[in-house]
């Protein structure tokens, strides 16, 4: 018997007589507080993924991180809003029991689009960076780091965390090559996961690691299952940068591509950062 | 006794026992069919901003257009998911009575994260593109084109409508200074409707007018009222560039200055297209 990679224990689903699953937290993915955010994502939309009435594959995903996921038992609510020919709209609620008045209270919000795609005239506006092959890339150790940063073998490229702390004004991009720990085959959702991977734009810009908490995350999925297929369990090339910071929150865009340097998603995000 | 601003009169809302919102859609903002999504976005934000348990002022908001939207009285009905000391997380339904069935079926749905912002250290990442003047910059004359264009003064600087449509292959990016017809003080509402203004970056790209329609639309506030009020009426200068197209989606990212050069907002959408 194998043991089943920490992705998949983390996503394991258990269906609810109406339609809702319950799921559990992963110790492999702890954060600092909670669990990483990308693993959150990623189980949203699994969630929509994995429901009975689910059409197409995904083709967008917000989630809105409302308030902190404790460790345990999450309830997550995925709900069909509207079905079209084509595509499908959900909302997701991830709700937790407060363990004080025994209600639910909603960690997270999620919108999620699928559709059933068909080909058509395609083309990649942005190229991926040339970049030397992941192997070649130092490798970031992370083995007496927090649990979720030991999910992923880190290839580091470029716009890595700051050697010194000097609270200046540098560049905000950053580049890296990435892919679970244990190699585990590509799917919408790591890939979701991968999207939340990069250290805080405001860590680079200021080299000062002040505290920080994604607010708001949105994905685009311009792969299908068959790009995923292709994939495999190779690194993906991912690149990260800011637009603004500004009184307490700065925007991060972001671009993940295959190893064959096709798009695979293009990703946002607003975060929270103190000082 | 002054006449209405459009965008006002779109934005009129009846309060309900409830605490949802009856609107109604403005011929002024008409699209091919059905109402701009821009304004419709706008509509979104509005009724979470006019609730009366709203806290503090937008930060991010993604509205995913799950269906058409008919002429006629519109539903709006926002519920607070969680309200946090310094932000609060909404999820809001546009709903129409369906004629035949009588029943409500959602055409959009909107998530809303808004917060009470401090100031902070603080910086544009991306500085705004040095283009002339907008009054030195020609205008397009939108007199007999749809309802919602001539709702706006638009001021051309790069990347306008191809003058030949020769199925190329061409680049994405646009920029243009544009402002509400007539001249309206910005605020949060005319922001969000002025992040959905550019032109479908597949007719940039192909140089073929295909037939389109946002799937979902995000947008990040960077300014505060503070900011909005500074601007007045001026025209905000938008950029939007493309970063994938494939299988009948293609994505847009977008920028809004200030007529100082400050970002107001950043914003995203992933956009259908035929063929």
């Amino acid at each position: 018997m194998t043991q089943q990679h920490p992705l998949d224990a983390m996503l394991h689903l258990q269906p609810q007589a109406d339609g809702s699953f319950v799921a559990h937290t992963h110790a492999g993915y702890a954060n600092m507080v909670g669990p990483y955010g990308g693993a959150t994502a990623a189980l949203l939309l699994h969630s929509v993924l994995q429901h009975p009435d689910c059409l197409g594959q995904p083709l967008s995903l917000t989630v809105n991180f409302a308030g902190p996921v404790k460790d345990g038992a999450m309830h997550l609510v995925p709900r069909a809003v509207r079905t079209n020919r084509t595509t499908q709209h959900w909302l997701v609620e991830l709700r937790q029991t407060d363990a004080e008045t025994g209600a639910e209270v909603v960690s997270s919000t999620a919108t999620v689009v699928t559709a059933i795609r068909r080909a058509t005239v395609s083309a990649d506006v942005i190229a991926a960076p040339a970049v030397p092959p992941a192997l070649d890339c130092p490798a970031f150790d992370a083995r007496r780091a927090m649990p979720w940063l030991q999910r992923y073998d880190w290839r580091m490229v470029s716009g890595n965390l700051p050697a010194t702390w000097d609270d200046g004004q540098h560049p905000t991009q950053s580049r890296l090559w990435v892919r679970d720990v244990p190699p585990r085959p590509l799917d919408f959702a790591s890939l979701t996961a991968l999207c939340d991977v990069f250290i805080p734009r405001v860590w680079l810009h200021r080299a000062r690691p002040v505290p920080v908490g994604t607010v708001s995350l949105t994905v685009y999925f311009h792969a299908d299952s068959a790009q995923l297929a292709a994939q495999g369990d190779a690194h993906v090339l991912g690149q990260a940068d800011a637009q603004a910071l500004r009184n307490g929150f700065f925007d991060q865009t972001a671009q993940i591509w295959d190893a064959g340097g096709l798009l695979l998603a293009t990703s946002h995000q607003i975060v929270y950062y103190k000082e």
